[in-house]
């Protein structure tokens, strides 16, 4: 059995694996994010008079060189460094000594990570929309390339009326509009400073200044009162995930429906080769792996959600360790909303609609046609519609 | 067993049992919602000059009589009547003839549906939003009462600084806050009008004005292009749902804190006894069983919202039946949160702390002394801590 | 706004309906299985000289009367009652005096109810396993009847290799026939006598006999320690609607695959007209809201499953009023499961595969023609795959 | 932003990325297992006469020699093989030639993973059950060492009963041993041959012999039709999941009695220290975070088994790519639950309860006093109940 608890490993290592998880691997994207935030958090300090400015610099020049360092492939985060703000911590003491335990003055854990934390998620929001919108693009691309082919507008499956590639093209493109904006109204609940509430209680005897650190950062407010700081953890988080599944929805349905089109019955489109992926038994068959992984991308975003929403449920207020596990499910479906986003305004750009193989029932037009009797004859709809049904029966035969 | 396929009963009925399901029930809300867009699209109709202002003026008078009635119980919805639309369509005919028919003119079921519940789902906002302001308004009521008390501020269940019966108050009352903004935001994706885009590929040939009745009805915008109206269900209702969870939520997490005050080994509170119920077996014991069904409401919100999703996944593009399961959960959790809401506030308004049972730790207040002694000194917070800790043990003895 | 709760009613009941919920509506079908429990306590009662034989022949005979009553429609459950155990108790106390009293000697609420639980559920199992059998047996007859129809074999929906309607509706066959059994094993976590745990620390200083009342009732097993009984709340009903989520998916595969079958685009299949609807646009569509109906189901199932689950997490052991909220999922699942599985039976009788219409790509036998150049010559599979491609070609020429 | 879709890389190498995921990273516990469906069907296809012995046996040779330098770390799976089957395939005909090529003669990658897939799962069954088993000899132990120590017995969280650490601890251990028979029946979805099932529609003209494979490889049978095979994924893997998570609720259910024991207010244990973290602000606080993360664990799970259902929901009949999707969260939960069984058993045996600190409210005994009275008087319960509550009121006066 892989990864098995290893009996032969001291407590100590398998407290740390356990209780460090995944963190060490999930953070390096949180560096310059948590430098950021120690960076106001110091400068914020000095103004306040509680370091000194030398201090103050150091600490922001120390710092700045991890980053670069970070970015650089120089160092990463260890296991044993637990996690970012450790691996930070340590480095910055041994870079400049004494003046880098300074900066812990007045913060806590919990409000240093759920600093980074938000800095990074809104830089996130941001990437998300992008994303979305470079599908929105493509869609547009589709709809001057094709837009005009007729394509039977369906309901319960079943040709219902006429519709187009435009009309089709344009329904995915203004829900992911929709849901671009969902993401960014995220924002929202991740645009306020935590810094200043430390463990949840505020600082005592201390005179932090919470609105220099929020203008740093960037911040839309300060999170007040102190108790609701640690009372949010994984609204935020969950209301992003939240938004990505819907996002990931829409393009899994749009997902199905070309695959629907690609099947040999319908024969509507041809994908791109370079999204399709050959057989091994049938070397002619081209398969739309691409689009299957897109189409099920919104389970793996139900089950974070769903993963995100039992942490905190039924906990009482204040901070507790199980915190630290929302940080996996909402990564994850990040990156993998980033991916997809990406894949499948690629593929959109090599789908081609086969107009030759698109037919239309005849029966589709009735409804305009019986509407164009209403208006021409002042008639009711329904007789309207049984004259015209019979006028099609006959032209049929 | 009940509620079995009842295999005596003929054929159609049982179909209709299965396909029509619960409507009858849950559609009595939307009566006078249906009857608003009816009207709107009658009236809309008429200034289009496609039905005339006779008949338009027969169907707004006969819709708002059937509205009166069914507010009065003169009747309702039976299983027979499928849902609330055809109960008021056939209704209409029986009460006003041959014009009831022309109110369908240009309408489909599938922009009818989706009407009535965006009108209803707009007020449903507005009174859950209304309805988390009255438990923020009963904690700030508590804050007035008690607010001054000293509470420990936990950390991973641990005293760790001191707090009060305010900060743990207001920590709640600033979530509620935000979810009442998160349910009000909701209103975003509601406020679209569906009428119009029909069956979802619109209505050819005949002249209509989206913006009559979306002026009308109040939406802030018209649904468009048509094909994404469809699309779109779900979502709406998904959001709505998400946000009702994260206030259940944050109410579950109250009742957390509350019930492990109440137990005899905290024994921080009283409970009005109107909110706890008697022990067969005990009859001195109070058990708190309000508390108790308000901190697993927010399991039905995660349930119902899983449904919703799971519902519209991977579907084509283009209405399905499978939708009509949407109404349910939804419906579900709206009254579950309205109820939980109040029963909060109601419940908060009798909460009492006991101050005498409430102690904390001297060691809470050794950041704050240890924070005194760096601004005065200047001396590193470890050090000052340690000096803290060493007079707080002598202090002791 | 309906069902808003009702400021003008007084507190008690609002409370009375915050906390009694559904259960006097969702209890009905558990009138018998308490009446039994009850019968089974008292007759184990008097044969340990608890109570006298008289007193027990009383309450046997009045909840005989009783159950009688319920199932004529003689009486029903009212709010007031709360729900069916109160129901029977008050109603038994008003038929035979105070003998009544005597039968909650030595049981509680708590494992009454369970027992109640348990008893119904078994059933229901057994009830469900039988349904899931009719759609095995509506499968084979589909075979009977037109089995030998040739088929594509899909994969990633592109026709991969020959099938048959017999292959088809085996497989499905197949794994309903592997639900049905993981709802039998299902059984094994409700095969325990509850009774005699009481509240969940048993029955001090009474010399009950569980073993008696397990026997009667039919239990496999005594549920035991007595701790272990509450605990096990939610685990039994969550692995029941788990199993029933796998059914419902299973049925939404299979009607997946009928709702692409019928599209006119493959046109491999009729559906009976009684399981399909008419549309009110075009009169000669019939949609198949069945099987759309059908394929959502599992959403239900997901959703009840997630509600269950998250409404024992994290709970502290012993009794809690949350349980209470398990039992409305779980009914809902199990009648929806009851209905979809008879109508997937009934629809199955009356689809018809149009063997004109369902046309096999050649390549697909190229594999079988490759696989037996193999045998016969001995060579490598991708050098007799790439023979057989060219000589089809040379056919198709 | 990190891991974006790195729009630099050439297209190819996003697709493979986005196509293969994880799995060479997850894979690498399939190799051993890989390797013995390999050998056997090889040794199956020489046994029927379809390869000659010398290359079965090349074939066998050459897959140890691949197995035993893979668990030495001489080779990994990188993202260019894919995932484990093609890293196998590649390397056994770089090592062997031509005679690794016909190893895929009648196999299907389809089959192929399944089989893998299985083989891994039976024996992560036999794993987990073994570890749910030490948490239960764990608590044995804590019996042995302190199960006579009075313990109230909680109903609503209120003290209702007297109990014990034993009975408080058997209670678990009953519930634990139930979740491990839960893992245990889930081989029964396991443990069915799928080699010889291929693509999902069989081999035609090849004479296998399904029974040789299922008998080398230890399934208990042969998965039939061969329809049924693929139509099955993501059931047993499901289930697995579901079981898994009971198992982890439980856990989560026994560290939240923990947790409460451990507050200040409580005082019922100590905490072995290795289990606890310090506190950065307060030195002389220990924080329970590994229990905390065990509390939260059963999250994960819940997330898992979402992801899980959502991927194979409405799917239609035949493989789609969308299952590669079920092995990331199912491995996830599977080393979670390890790990924390592991930590769990380890953190037990640490636990100190401390008598001195648990007080019994004397009401707790009025039960057991009315029930003698019951059975010395013969006496109605309620009347007993009445006169021992008001000797015990005397008492303590």
């Amino acid at each position: 059995m892989a990864r098995l608890w290893d009996k032969g490993s001291p407590l100590d290592e398998r407290v740390l694996r356990y209780t460090a998880g995944e963190d060490h691997q999930l953070d390096a994207r949180l560096v310059p994010y948590d430098v950021a935030g120690s960076k106001a958090h110091a400068s914020m300090l000095a103004a306040q008079g509680l370091i000194s400015p030398d201090d103050a610099a150091a600490i922001g020049n120390g710092l700045d060189q991890l980053a670069t360092g970070h970015a650089r492939g120089e160092w990463s985060i260890s296991l044993a460094d637990e996690d970012v703000h450790t691996a930070l911590e340590s480095r910055l003491t041994a870079l400049i000594g004494a003046a880098g335990g300074r900066l812990h003055l007045g913060r806590s854990r919990n409000d240093q990570v759920l600093t980074a934390l938000r800095l990074y998620l809104k830089d996130a929001c941001v990437a998300l929309a992008g994303e979305a919108g470079a599908v929105t693009l493509a869609l547009q691309r589709m709809i001057t390339r094709q837009g005009s082919i007729a394509l039977p507008g369906y309901t319960h499956l079943q040709q219902a009326m006429p519709s187009s590639v435009a009309l089709w093209a344009e329904g995915y493109a203004e829900e992911i509009r929709d849901d671009a904006a969902g993401i960014e109204a995220a924002v929202r609940r991740l645009d306020r400073n935590p810094l200043g509430s430390a463990a949840g209680f505020g600082v005592p005897a201390l005179p932090l200044d919470r609105s220099h650190t929020q203008r740093t950062l960037g911040f839309a407010s300060i999170h007040a009162p102190v108790t609701a700081v640690q009372l949010s953890r994984g609204k935020a988080e969950a209301e992003l995930t939240f938004q990505m599944l819907l996002l990931l929805n829409d393009l899994g349905r749009l997902a199905s429906d070309l695959l629907l089109f690609y099947t040999r019955e319908f024969s509507y489109v041809r994908l791109p080769e370079s999204m399709t992926t050959g057989s091994s038994i049938m070397p002619q068959k081209r398969n739309p792996d691409v689009l299957e992984l897109v189409r099920s991308a919104g389970a793996v975003a139900q089950g974070a959600l769903n993963e995100i929403i039992a942490i905190t449920a039924k906990l009482n207020a204040g901070y507790h360790r199980d915190l630290q596990r929302i940080k996996a499910p909402l990564f994850r479906t990040i990156d993998l909303t980033l991916e997809s986003t990406a894949i499948v305004a690629q593929t959109l750009d090599g789908v081609e609609f086969i107009a030759d193989n698109i037919v239309l029932d005849d029966g589709l037009y009735a409804a305009e046609r019986a509407n164009a009797l209403v208006v021409k004859e002042g008639i009711p709809f329904r007789e309207a519609y049984r004259r015209v049904a019979a006028e099609m029966k006959s032209e049929d035969e």
